[in-house]
Parts: structure tokens; C-alpha cells; sequence
């Protein structure tokens, strides 16, 4: 409606006394991955590995309906024993977490995590862990002061947006990957005043998003030694560790972290499903009070009713009965993208066979990312350009890069798709 | 865990190597009624008035359940005619809303309220007001500068929270209330420095909490007299108005609107239930596209199974029979309360009956609002201070005042809550 738009915020300085000025946090660029699905939208011949969604089909969503039914009736007990009343799904939950949730969420962690027994004070509910790197930017990077964070070379793309959004005297320092994650050796090297300025350093240990690589047992050791020894907390962020496809399960980094200087976040998004916004931070407890005071300005305290459906699936031993439906689907996708990727674009790059998640990463070597993604869009497949998801002022060169994603296609799609690929990286290679 | 706590996060500077500043965004205060509240928990021969929760035995929980067992079984419909698939409720949803909940939301705002057709640029789902206010904050406070924002005194405490974690430069100006609402024409004879840094006006017109007060015609037109004059934007909050228990709905602030100044934040929670964490914001496009790219670092979306709920509840027709349902229960407690408070708290002050919300705010002749607080608790019925609803610098005469919820007991315990009120006042007079 136009008698909207009159109001000038923050564009045209030259409009008069109708002007605002917006805060530099507004700046924010939106995530390229948006702008690229939106590409894709309404145009079904179009095969996208851009995503990074878990298949919809795949979800519990009898078990949920089955679930709030009990709630619904009064069938379902507390961690004390006490009968679950039906109103209480739909009011105000404490900022700390429903404590029905709460409670089966930390017996969970003391079972089945690695980091030793977690005390109610280290442990904090949020809307799924986007709000946990929200939260910590926020309580870390003063805006009005220089600061640097560290991350992956290749990153996770909200974590760089919301670093991006803090401040504009943020360096953010990007650490390259090698097919054992995180090269962390080279965070000693950075030049002393970047180390003392640096907030903290942003980690995601296994199947990393974008890289689909797994740090290296001796890297977990050696990010305790570098946080011990320059003082920076270290965010160990896993969405995707659920969904492990070979290979042994590695320690977390908290685990070896003698001292409290990992703050751990896990969402439910991959080991549940997104459309809850659900998941945890665990940490000291000074951090975690502190971040719950935030969360309570932020957004109050999560929703009361997914936070109890997910606590009796949870308690049911649901979640893992989950994990062990979709990881052979998904396994069986990512052997045959790597199958059809080995056939057609051995030619035009490399890659490290993923040992879980949801993505491999495509290494090119002559084509740019951005351009192979317009070329793969006009045969009918959809990538993400590697460039979204390096730090500012990266080497263009790293640039020559994709993400792939395999959970949303089956098999003979996915083949198609990188048949697809392969015939655009021989289009570009050409030229 | 002990190992968790050994890391110092800003607290003692002392402590060497491991110690890491935190940013000022990190000291914002816990609510002053989270802790009050936690006083009353575990006693329950304490009443408490103390609270702001719509009565959970009023949730549709039963319908909630129908249609989450219809969405599961594709007996639903979206905007387009189309089966909703059951996976899609679990999936991740595009950060301005589901669809179908967001074509619903409109088409119910255009037919509902008053301020014209909105266009799908011009809304954003949120989760709930609470995020909002933390986004429109962050979107207008530039932390590093010098800023003002104008509320009501006494004003909603979270607002306080947000704006107090935001900046170290932030005045918070408080406009004196009367019975009639925000005395918005003092904010003419503000001084000119600091309508020159104002970044907002934030009201809540309609059964102000914890004022319960109702802005007058009047005042909503001045408001955007005073916003179109010195180029402030307003904030219009209306979580309440659906709670109307006498006289004639009045128009929305944004209904005066001709420029486009104004931002319209309204929280299902009392609309509906607040475990579903939902509400809107709806402005200008320029402003909610850019809210939309802070709320996607924020907490990427709101809950998708919690909007094709509400979708389907609004669609059937359901929200209007829920506030049918709880309007003649609230409105009896409400009653029952001041008829109880005439008997009982005449000598000590004095108050406006309240056409709707959830609030009766008491304005007390000689006694400190906290100091009635604790003398209260020893009498096991509790209140909130009136403190807690000032910004800081207010005059503290403000603070003989108390704010008294009457939603969430029966009228028989509000009687002898506030007869016990009584007694604490004659307590207290003696002294």
C-alpha cells in the first residue's frame, strides 16, 4: 500500500525531515543462497543440489501427531512423574527451556554426549542454533571497538552473515581446509594484534557445511591448546554429526576442553527436524546465564509446544530411530553422486568423499563457481558458487568452488543432475 | 561441571591469559519480574497478581490437536487449493513465513484491521513481538552513537530489556501516562537535542501493559502529527486489543497513517497461545525487507508446524471463538478484582478501571511499590513493583505504583488476594 512507502529509512539522505537513520546492523546482505533458490522456484526441470534441507518425506510426522495427542490427553509424564497438562503446551515457557525439555535434554547429553555431566546452569534451550551464533556474536563483538573472529575457508553462510551484520570493525580471519578440516596449525602464524583482538574462533568439527569434512582428532586437541593459550573461546557448532555414514565417531572438542572455553551448540534441525527451532547451548556457566538474559530480549523463550513434543519423542528413543531411517537413504544418494561426480567431472576437479552430512564440496580447477552455477542453471541443475561462503577478501582463487548438495534427490536424480554439471563445466571449459 | 567453569568470560580481569571481554550488549539486567517470580514458585499458598500469562485452561489445546491430526492426513488445503503435505510442517520455512500462513495472515489482516491493504512486502512473520522489538532496535540504535527513544512511563519491561542491552548511548525517554493513554503532546516541549537523535516512538495504544490504559483518538492522531513533523517512526504494539471487554474499538495508529511511519508489531500470544512463539511486523517495505535479513541471522524463520496451525485455526474461524470464550472469564476476574480493590485499597490509592488487557495498574498515595511487594509476599499474595516499568532516571515518586494481573485466577482467590493487598498497604501505613 503506498501510503507506506512515503517514509524514507535511511536511503535517500536528500528527502528531508522524513529521514531515519538505520543502524549499521541493518545492512545486512541477504544470504546468496536465498537469492539462488529463489531462482529455482516454480521451475520443476530444474534438478537442485543448492539446498542443504533434510527430505521432508522422511520426517516423523505420525509420530509427532501421536505424541501431541498423548500430551493432548493427559498420557504423558514429567521428568518428576507428573501428568503433563494440555495447557501447558501452548503457554510462555521459562527462557531457559520448558523443564520437562530441559530435564530430558541434559539426561540425554550426560548419555549420550562426550562432555562429561552437565549441571542445569551450563545448559541454555534455543530457537535452533542460528540464535545461538546470533547470541554469542552479540555478546562477544562490541561493535564500536575493533575485533576479529576466526572461521573456516570455506564457512557455514549464516555464521558469516551474522558476522557481517555485527560490526563494521570485524576482521574475520578465514582459515583454509584440507581434507582434515580446519588447517588449525596456521591460527600460531596470524600476526599477534589479529590473535589479541580476536572474540572467538568458529568451528564445525564434522561433516562440515560447506566442506563435508571431518577435523582431525589431533585439530580438536590442538584448538584447546590455541584457545588455553591466546584466551579465545572456541564455538563448536554440530548440526550435522547425527549423520554419519562410515567411520567411528571422534571426540568433541569440548571433550578434551579442560578449562571451559567451548561453548557447544547442537541444533535439532538435522536429528529432529528444522520446523521445530529447536536446539541447545552448552557452556560455562557465567556464558550461558549471561546469553540467557539475551535470549529473553531477543525472542523470550522458545515455543512451549515444540519444546515438549520434542522432549517425549526424545524420551521415546524416537530421535535415534530417526537417524537410523534416514542415514542409509541419504548414504545411499551420496555414493551415487560421488559415483556419477567421479564418471563426469573427474576432468574439471577434485573432491573429498564425505564421511556423513549433506554436501560435498567441489574443488574446480579452472572454472569459477559463480560462473559454473549460471552455466548449470541453463542445464537445468542448481549449485551454490563456492564464493558465498568465504570470509570477505578471500583469495579469488578459492573461488573456484561449489557445494553440492544429496539429500533432496534420489539416486537416478542426482545422477542426472551431475551428468548435467559435467556437461556444464565442458561448456565453460571450452571458452 | 567444574571443567566447564575454569574459563573467565569478562568478570575478573585479574585472571591472566584466559580471560575474554565481553561486549556491553552482554550486561543486559534479568527482569526484574523473572525474579519475583521465581520467589512465588514452589509456595503455592501464594497468589499471585504478580504475573502477565493468559489462563492456560483456556487453550484450544483439543482443536490445536484436530488440526495438526488434518494437516498429518492431508485433509488441508493451502491458499492455492492445494493438499498441504504433512513433511512440510517439519521443514524449514522462508524467513518472511509459511506460505499459507503468510497469504492467510494477510488476508485476514485486510479483512480485520483498519490500516488498508497490505501487500505481501510489507509483512514479516515473526517470532512473536518480542523479536520485533529486539529487531527494530537493532535495525534503528546504531550502538556507537548517541540516540534516544521514546516509551511510556510506565512502559512493557521487555521493551526496557531490549533497549537496555542495546547501547551505552541511549536515552530512554519516558512519557508520563494519564488515563487517556501516553501523554504524547509533552513530546512537543521535549528539548530539540533529543527529538534530534529520537530513533522511535514506542506505544502500545490499546490496554497498555501495565498501564491498561487505552490511547485516546486524540493522541493516535498527535502521534503521527509529532512522527511526520520531526521524522520519528512509531512503534505500534498491540498485543491486548483483541482482550476488549467494554466500550467501542477505536482505530489503530497506523489507520492515521498517510506517510508510512509506522510499524505494526502484534503477538498471537494473547490472540492465541503464546507457546506457539508467533506474531507479525507490518511497515513500510523498505523496512521490512531489511528487518527480514536481520531476522534471518537472527533465527533464520519462525516455526513452520506452529504457522500451519495457527493458519489453519485463523482459516477455520477459531480465533475469534477463543477471545469470545476467554473476553466474559477475564472480564468477571477484572471485575471481581476492582470491585475487591474499591473495598479494599481505597485509602491507600487509586486507579483507572481498565476497558481490557490483562492489567490494573495501582497508583499508590505514599507507599513504594517494592516495599509493598515484599510486605505482600509475608501476606502470600504478590505483585510487581511499579519500579520495574520505568526507565532508569525516572522520577521516583513513579515508583509508588504496582501493576496487579487479573487473568490468571478465579474471582473468589483475586478477592482474597487483594484483601490481603489491603492489609499489607495498612501495614505498611503504619510504619
Amino acid at each position: 500500500m503506498a501510503k507506506h512507502e512515503k517514509f524514507s529509512y535511511g536511503v535517500s539522505p536528500g528527502k528531508g525531515k522524513n529521514y531515519v537513520q538505520l543502524s549499521h546492523d541493518a545492512g545486512v546482505e541477504a544470504s546468496a543462497i536465498r537469492e539462488i533458490l529463489s531462482v529455482t522456484q516454480g521451475r520443476p526441470e530444474i534438478i537442485s543440489l543448492a539446498g542443504g534441507l533434510p527430505d521432508s518425506g522422511m520426517f516423523e510426522s505420525e509420530k509427532f501427531l501421536s505424541i501431541l495427542s498423548d500430551l493432548t490427553h493427559g498420557k504423558c509424564l514429567d521428568h518428576k512423574g507428573r501428568k503433563i497438562e494440555a495447557g501447558d503446551l501452548y503457554q510462555y515457557a521459562p527462557s531457559e527451556g520448558v523443564p520437562f525439555f530441559f530435564e530430558t535434554l541434559n539426561a540425554w547429553i550426560n548419555k549420550t554426549e562426550d562432555f562429561g555431566t552437565l549441571e542445569n546452569e551450563n545448559l541454555l534451550v534455543i530457537s535452533a542454533a542460528q540464535q545461538g551464533l546470533d547470541l554469542f556474536a552479540k555478546a562477544f563483538i562490541d561493535p564500536c571497538r575493533e575485533a576479529s573472529v576466526i572461521v573456516g575457508a570455506p564457512t557455514y553462510v549464516a555464521e558469516l552473515n551474522v558476522l557481517g551484520g555485527r560490526s563494521g570493525n570485524l576482521e574475520i580471519i578465514g582459515i583454509p581446509l584440507d581434507e582434515k578440516g580446519m588447517q588449525v596449525e596456521q591460527i600460531w602464524d596470524l600476526p599477534k594484534e589479529k590473535l589479541a583482538k580476536c572474540k572467538y574462533i568458529y568451528a564445525v568439527p564434522t561433516f562440515d557445511n560447506p566442506a563435508g569434512t571431518e577435523l582431525s582428532e589431533k585439530r580438536r586437541k590442538e584448538l584447546i591448546d590455541i584457545s588455553n593459550e591466546f584466551g579465545i573461546p572456541i564455538i563448536e557448532d554440530e548440526p550435522y554429526a547425527c549423520l554419519r555414514y562410515e567411520g567411528k565417531k571422534l571426540h568433541s572438542i569440548m571433550h578434551y576442553d579442560d578449562i571451559g572455553c567451548t561453548v557447544r551448540l547442537q541444533t535439532f534441525s538435522k536429528m529432529a527436524a528444522p520446523g521445530l527451532r529447536l536446539g541447545y547451548m552448552a557452556g560455562s556457566k557465567e556464558l550461558v546465564s549471561r546469553i540467557r538474559v539475551m535470549l529473553q530480549s531477543s525472542t523470550l523463550c522458545a515455543s512451549s509446544l515444540n519444546q515438549y513434543m520434542l522432549a517425549e519423542f526424545m524420551r521415546r528413543g524416537w530421535l535415534e530411530q530417526y537417524w537410523a531411517k534416514v542415514i542409509p537413504v541419504y548414504r545411499e544418494r551420496m555414493n551415487a553422486m560421488l559415483g556419477a561426480m567421479d564418471e563426469h567431472l573427474t576432468p574439471y576437479g577434485s573432491w573429498v568423499k564425505p564421511k556423513g552430512g549433506l554436501f560435498v564440496w567441489l574443488t574446480l580447477n579452472e572454472i569459477n563457481g559463480d560462473a559454473l552455477f549460471r552455466e548449470a542453471i541453463k542445464k537445468n541443475v542448481a549449485i551454490v558458487g563456492g564464493s558465498s561462503f568465504f570470509p570477505p577478501n578471500s583469495d579469488k582463487k578459492l573461488h573456484n568452488s561449489a557445494r553440492l548438495n544429496f539429500s533432496k534427490s534420489n539416486p537416478a536424480e542426482l545422477r542426472t543432475a551431475i551428468e548435467r554439471l559435467g556437461a556444464a563445466c565442458a561448456a565453460l571449459d571450452k571458452k
